[in-house]
C-alpha cells in the first residue's frame, strides 16, 4: 500500500478538510465533556482555523441544521446531550476565520428552502469578497419538520419539491452572480469618475414558479462570482440535483465498494448531463482517532468513548433516518430484523468493523457504533493504520480526498497533523498547499486543474453568463 | 460655550459613532475618488475598527440599503457614482471587527420586511455571542420598492402596513430571544453530562396575522439577549414603533431646536407607553470637516467637494424622498417654490448655514449643499469652532450623541480624533470607555444607567421573558 511508485493514482494529492459545526456535539454527542475539549468561542474557532491553515488543510466545512432533533423522545435528548444544539449561524463567523488565515477554504451549509435567492446571492457575493475567492456552498434543502414549523411553514415540504425547488432556486442564484454584472463592470476609474458601468449591469427579472426577483445582484462579482458549490444528496433527487449543480460531493457509506458504485453512477450521470466526469470532486466522511500505535489509538479511542452520549446519538440517527429507536427496549436485537436503515447499517459493520462478525447487535451495540463517527467509517489505529484505511478509500472508493470529523477541537485535528500527516506526506500524498505562497481560490485549490476561479465549462451556471 | 462649569448637562459624556456603509459611498457619493480614500477592503475596516476602538468611539452603525437607488434617472446615476452600490451584507464582516477590538460597539441594520425573524432571531443571538454583547440591531422596514422587487414581492408594502408587519416581527424575536430559553437552561455540566436543560427549553408557537415560528431559537441566551434596539423612524408610525422598542434613535434634522420638539414629543410618547423618558437615547447625525483653523477646514472641505458627484446626490436624494429632480433643469429656481421636501431643507439651510440667507437656490446649489453630508448638518472648522456646534447641539436639540458621517475613510475619523478629541477632552465631555479595561455589553455602554446588559423594566421585550 505504501509503495507510492507502483501505483500513479496515490500520488495525487488528497483533499483534507475538517468537518465541523458551531454547535457542542457534531457527531459525537457528549465529547464535549471531555478534558481535552476547548470551549468552542470565536477565539476557538480563529485558533482552529490557522492551525489548520498552516497545516495544509483544504479546508474547513461547516454542517448546519434549522432545527432541533426531535423524532426520538421529543427534543430532550438533543438538549440534554448538546446534540447539534444550541447551534450558531456559522456564516457570521468566517469573516474572523478568514482574516486570521490565507489558503483555508471555507465550506457553508446554506438552505434552498428557508433562505431568499437574493439574500442568499449577497451573502455568498460579500463572503467571497472578504475572504478573497475562498467559500463554498454546501447546499441543503433541510429535513428536519422542526425547522420548517419555524420557519413558518405548516409542514416539511416533501422531499423531491424541495429539490425541484432547489433548482430554480440556483437558477435565480446564478443570474445574480453570473448574469447580472458583466466583467469590467466596476470600473472604479478615478479619471472619469465612474464607479460602475451601467450599461453592463443587468436586471434578472426573474418570474417562475417558486420564485421572482428583479435584480441585480448588490453585491459586485466576487473572485469566484458562483461559491464553489458542495452537496450530499444521496437520494435519486438529490444525486440528479449533484450532478446538475455539484462541483464537490460528500459521499456518505460505510463500504468502499458501495461508495464507488455511487461514484461510478455519479460519473455516468455527469456525463450524460453534458459535464466532464472528472467535473465532481467525490469525498468521504471519515472519523480518525490514531496515536503511536494500534495499541495507544485502541486506548485513545475506549477513553473518548466514555464520554459519548447514546441519547444523543439515537437523537441524531432519527433526525438522519426518520427512525424513532424510542420505539425499541435497549436489549432489542437488531442483528436479524428491525428498521431497514438499521438493518443496512449493520450489514455495511459487519463487513468493515474488525471483529463484529457473527457479533450480536442490540439497540445499544448500534448506538456505540455510531457514537462520535456518526454513520462514517471510522480509522483508529497507529499512523501507518490509518493511513491504509484512508488509502482503502481513495483506492477502492474512488473517492478524492475526505472530511474528517472529531471527537474533540482542536485534539483530534492535532493528533491527525502531528501522527498522519508525516506518513501521508511519505506517501506522497499531502498537498503542498501549506507553503505555497499565492492564495488561490476555492475552486482552484479543489479542482486543480489551472481553470481560475470561475466556474468550467459545462456547468449550467454558465448560460447565465 | 466652553465653560463646562457653567452647565452640568455639558459635563455627561457624549456618545460618539462613527456612521458607515459597506458600499463606496455612504452619504458621500463620489469621494472614493478622493487621494486619500483607501480601498474598503475587510482589512481597511478591520483598522478602521481598531482604531476607533482605542480612540473611545463608543460605536460605528452601519447604514444598509436593500435595493438601487433608482428614482433619478433610473439606476445609472446610482451605479456610476457609486451612490450605496455595490454594497456587501455588512452582518457578515462584524466577526472579524469584533475579534479585532475591545470595547468598539456595532449598530447593524436589518429589515423586519425582508428577513424572516427566527433566521433574524439566530443571526443576532449569534452576533452578540461572538461580540460578547457589542451588537445593536437598527430596525429597518426598508423604503426602496427596487428592494421589494428583488425580494420577491409585487410591489413595495404600504408604508404603515411595513410597520404593523414589525410590530408582529418584533413580538416574535423577543418570544424567541427572552422567553425560548430560561436563565440557567445552558448546564455544560461535565459531571451530570448536561448541556441543557429540556424543562428550561419552551417553544414559542407563534401564530400572529403575518408570522408563524414554533421556535425555541436555535442559539442559547447572548449576553445581551435581545440586541441593543436602535431605530430612526421620522414618521407618525416610525415614532411610534420607536417609542415602543427602540432603546436608541437616530434623528433626522438639520435645526437644533426642530430636533429638540422631536425629542421633547419622543419623551411624552415613551412616557405614555409606560417607558422612562430617559430611556432611550437620542443620536444627531453630523458630518464633521475639521482643521487646524477654521480656514484650513474650509480649505480641506473645498478640496472633498471638488470629487463630490451631484448626480450620484440626486440619486440619493430620490430616494430618501421620492423627489426625482430629474424633471427640474439644472438652473431650476427653488428659492420659493418646489417640491415640499426641498422647500423644507431649504428653510432649515437658510436657518443654519452660515451666509445662505436670501441666497438663490438652483437645483444645482440645493445638491452642493446634500453633497458629501446628505441631510446632516456640517460643522466645517477649528476644533473650537466643530465643539461649539456639537455642544448647541447637545444643548439646544437635547441630543444624547452623535454619528459621524464621513467624506473618505480613515481620513474623516482621524482628523476628528486628531483636532476634535482634545477639545472635547478639554470640555469633558469626551467617555472614558477606551481606557476601561472591562468591556462592556452595548446596552451598558449606552444607557450608562448601571442596568446590566439585557433590557430595562417598561421595554416590551420583557413580557415575553
Amino acid at each position: 500500500m505504501a509503495d507510492d511508485q507502483a501505483n500513479g493514482s496515490q500520488k495525487k494529492p488528497w483533499i483534507m478538510n475538517a468537518f465541523a459545526m458551531m454547535a457542542p456535539g457534531h457527531l459525537a454527542p457528549g465529547l464535549w465533556r471531555h478534558p481535552t475539549q476547548e470551549p468552542q468561542t470565536l477565539d476557538h474557532w480563529v485558533r482552529l482555523a490557522k492551525f489548520l491553515d498552516e497545516s495544509g488543510f483544504h479546508g474547513i466545512f461547516f454542517a448546519d441544521v434549522l432545527g432541533i432533533y426531535d423524532i426520538y423522545n421529543g427534543n430532550g435528548p438533543a438538549l440534554k446531550s448538546g446534540a447539534q444544539i444550541p447551534i450558531q449561524d456559522v456564516a457570521l463567523s468566517i469573516s474572523a476565520l478568514a482574516y486570521a488565515t490565507k489558503n483555508l477554504c471555507f465550506g457553508i451549509t446554506a438552505s434552498t428552502t428557508y433562505e431568499n435567492p437574493y439574500a442568499l446571492a449577497r451573502k455568498f457575493s460579500t463572503l467571497d469578497q472578504l475572504s478573497n475567492g475562498r467559500v463554498g456552498w454546501n447546499i441543503v434543502t433541510s429535513y428536519l419538520e422542526s425547522a420548517a414549523k419555524s420557519y413558518g411553514h405548516e409542514e416539511l415540504i416533501e422531499h423531491d419539491e424541495r429539490y425541484r425547488m432547489a433548482h430554480e432556486f440556483m437558477e435565480v442564484v446564478y443570474k445574480l452572480l453570473e448574469g447580472s454584472w458583466e466583467d469590467g463592470s466596476v470600473k472604479a476609474d478615478k479619471k472619469s469618475g465612474v464607479y460602475v458601468d451601467p450599461d453592463k449591469i443587468k436586471k434578472i427579472d426573474h418570474a417562475g414558479k417558486y420564485y421572482k426577483c428583479a435584480g441585480p445582484n448588490l453585491v459586485s462579482p466576487s473572485p469566484q462570482r458562483t461559491p464553489f458549490l458542495l452537496q450530499a444528496g444521496a437520494s435519486k433527487a438529490g444525486q440528479d440535483f449533484a450532478a446538475t449543480h455539484a462541483e464537490a460531493m460528500f459521499l456518505p457509506g460505510m463500504v468502499p465498494e458501495k461508495t464507488r458504485d455511487i461514484v461510478k453512477s455519479m460519473k455516468d450521470l455527469l456525463v450524460q448531463k453534458g459535464r466532464s466526469a472528472g467535473s465532481v470532486k467525490f469525498i468521504a466522511g471519515i472519523f480518525i482517532c490514531v496515536d503511536e500505535t494500534d495499541e495507544k489509538a485502541q486506548a485513545k479511542f475506549d477513553d473518548l468513548m466514555q464520554y459519548a452520549d447514546l441519547e444523543g446519538t439515537a437523537s441524531l440517527f432519527g433526525g438522519w433516518t426518520g427512525t424513532d429507536l424510542s420505539k425499541f427496549s435497549d436489549d432489542e436485537d437488531f442483528s436479524f430484523t428491525g428498521p431497514p436503515a438499521i438493518q443496512s447499517m449493520i450489514t455495511a459493520w459487519t463487513k468493515t468493523v474488525p471483529g463484529t462478525e457473527g457479533q450480536k447487535w442490540t439497540k445499544k451495540h448500534v448506538l456505540q457504533q455510531l457514537a462520535i463517527s456518526g454513520a462514517h467509517p471510522r480509522a483508529i489505529g497507529s499512523p501507518q493504520t490509518v493511513a491504509d484505511i484512508m488509502q482503502k478509500w481513495i483506492d477502492e472508493a474512488d473517492v478524492d480526498g475526505f472530511n474528517i470529523s472529531y471527537a474533540t477541537t482542536p485534539g483530534t485535528f492535532e493528533d491527525v497533523v502531528k501522527f498522519v500527516w508525516p506518513e501521508l506526506k511519505r506517501r506522497g500524498v499531502l498537498s503542498k498547499l501549506a507553503s505555497q505562497s499565492q492564495s488561490q481560490s476555492m475552486r482552484e485549490v479543489f479542482l486543480q486543474d489551472g481553470g481560475g476561479p470561475t466556474v468550467r465549462s459545462g456547468h449550467p451556471a454558465l448560460q447565465y453568463r
